[in-house]
């Protein structure tokens, strides 16, 4: 089955917006093994759109169309996708009343006239409630194609995608897709590739698929079978290989586990509790970890120490430790982790000082990092030379720091 | 002039990548005062990216193509382009040694033999050397129509964008254009289009278009003119009335600054340091005022203070303001901001404490945050209530508080 997708907004035009949208959607079409060949954005124009639409009707089975379902004049995807696949419109009780019921909730004193064009629908068409917005989602069956219409913004398309646009595509599929993620720090994506060339190679089912972020990789096992038992027996032994050889440098293998919850997951197991001593990082470490609901059972507290004088002030690095290594080396970097334990009642300490740029510190260049973690009585650093812009290295430096804290209990605690 | 994006990339309809280049080259395209009717995406196949070029020089008069110039035999978008426009390949001698030179310098042992396939030229397409990377950017033009072939990594795109195409596009349009930033905090999209009506309306020249981020509004006013001082004279009336308008709201006019970047600004310029007190926003505030290069002069140090305790014995808040108001209060934000100036020997300090979520507090809402700012011995606390989740609530308190500084150094000094 080949699926196509349509943006419609002159906003995306003109470049006001970042297609997000499409990333999201291509990625879940990918998971459920459709093909897909051709992704197009046209502007809020009537000629254009049904020009766009035509061509991708003759050539794709599925058009998932996003955008333009608004209430103003300019929003015409509705009315042009029943123009050109020959439906009628007509009014939805069921929306009209949705639509008065989200105005009330959402203590507006009118609801304005333009807004029950959104109850207009198309004749035989499945409308898809919108729990976010006012425009529901719709999905048009006719003549062997199909077009499914999706609000533009975010926040109601990926809800109304993953609960009803995905189960309908699943169901439409003859045979059943499953995929496992697994997450993976520590290794470069070429590195990861290289140490699955044979599987990449030689697997067909389940695929292996490989997607790089800021110092991390992420894999996606994705397995086609009969039915649901079969995919997950498929998935099993190749995602157990992949742990094998990857060991602890996977941190999940669960979709939505991010990195810091990872670490705020071991931390809580293990009942301990983190502070963070950051230099150059300046409180993103911090920052990604607060990201986790319920950090507050971890971390109390972090440090940012930017001067050489905080560094003295509240982690008790040494006058001559500052002088004579400077402050981004291992000296330091171990110094800031030990005393942000003492300084704090935390189980542990991450620290990390480095030279993010521009311009390199003497004949310290730029993206040398140190990065030190303080556990159990024990202080270890580990060097690392950044590559990128100043941006670039404090990322990366966050990302290391939190999978060396998470390496650092896997190796302290069992 | 009618200009047409395509990206050429399997990896962009599989979902592994958001295409950023696309809404980077919109942008300058609408800045350039060209016109944009469609962006299409094509993978890396032979048969469908010559049917997708086709019509896009069928139907518009420059086509900017990106990605596919890679030395493997899956890039194909320079072989497909030469094809379709009637262009035969000729090696280019100054390509040759460039790619040759490039591999020098990064130490490489060997250049790969399929390297070379880069140096093989469309015969008279103008080279645009690529300082960045082997693949040379490329212009072709035939009957009327042009092809602009560019490398897909964007840190070689946009280098070669900003530096070679923008001025070749520039040169092409009968009239200059000019335009001119002005970015907001304070004020919604809508609030900031209500306040411009009149001028949006009627302006014709220059055009006013407003870009939505997070707790900010950034507007480009751009003028078309015979010439630059032209241009420039009809840009400075309406960039004044809108600074005029929005006053202290305007941040800055300039294209590259940002909130950070104006607050250390105006801190270097009236010999200020500051310091930070977070809690819900757990270092970000901090970690945003580290992304300006030279920030350790107006940064010296910042506290996370995440719970209870750590607010009283880094900040001196008191027990009984804690117990009586709660952390989430406008007591504890400003016993937070003074206790940070006490603590640290900075001039001033940003508080915040707020619910991001996703629990509420008791009868205390969720995106509920207060932000505190100590300057001049005195201190002044703001509510806000945010929409979102806990990530959008967190950036929002983030920006506002970034704001809320840079305000209280515009009202103290002058």
């Amino acid at each position: 089955m080949v699926v196509e997708l349509i943006s419609v907004g002159t906003e995306i035009l003109l470049g006001n917006i970042v297609n997000t949208n499409t990333q999201y959607l291509a990625e879940k079409c990918a998971l459920l093994g459709l093909s897909m060949y051709h992704q197009v954005t046209v502007g809020d124009n009537r000629e254009r759109l049904f020009a766009v639409l035509e061509t991708a009707l003759n050539r794709s089975d599925v058009v998932i169309l996003t955008g333009g379902l608004g209430p103003t004049e300019d929003d015409l995807t509705k009315e042009v996708c029943a123009e050109v696949m020959g439906f009628d419109l007509v009014e939805d009780e069921h929306t009209r009343e949705r639509i008065s019921k989200y105005f009330k909730n959402n203590i507006y004193k009118e609801i304005p006239d333009n807004n029950w064009k959104q109850a207009m629908i198309p004749q035989g068409a499945t409308v898809l409630d919108n729990s976010n917005g006012t425009a529901p989602g719709l999905i048009m069956e006719k003549d062997g194609k199909t077009a499914i219409l999706l609000p533009g913004p975010p926040n109601e398309l990926k809800p109304l995608f993953t609960e009803q646009v995905f189960p309908y595509l699943q169901s439409r599929q003859p045979e059943v897709i499953r995929s496992q993620m697994v997450k993976i720090c520590g290794y470069g994506e070429s590195q990861v590739e290289d140490k699955l060339i044979d599987l990449i190679n030689t697997q067909t089912n389940p695929t292996i698929a490989t997607y790089a972020k800021t110092a991390e990789v992420h894999l996606r096992v994705t397995a086609k079978a009969a039915n649901e038992e079969e995919a997950k027996t498929l998935l099993k032994p190749v995602v157990k290989e992949i742990k094998n050889r990857f060991d602890n440098a996977v941190y999940t293998t669960k979709e939505e586990e991010t990195l810091e919850m990872a670490v705020v997951r071991l931390l809580k197991k293990h009942e301990l509790t983190v502070t963070t001593a950051e230099s150059c990082t300046g409180g993103l470490i911090a920052g990604r970890l607060v990201n986790v609901p319920g950090a507050s059972e971890v971390f109390r507290e972090g440090f940012i120490t930017y001067s050489n004088k905080a560094k003295r002030k509240y982690l008790d690095v040494s006058k001559g430790t500052l002088k004579k290594y400077g402050a981004v080396s291992e000296q330091t970097a171990k110094e800031m982790a030990t005393g942000g334990v003492f300084a704090s009642d935390a189980d542990a300490c991450i620290a990390v000082t480095g030279i993010a740029g521009p311009d390199a510190d003497g004949e310290k260049p730029v993206g040398l990092v140190y990065i030190a973690c303080y556990m159990k009585d024990k202080v270890k650093v580990e060097e690392y030379h950044f590559k990128g812009n100043r941006e670039k290295i404090r990322e990366q430096s966050v990302v290391k720091a939190l999978d060396f804290l998470r390496r650092s209990i896997l190796s302290n605690y069992h």
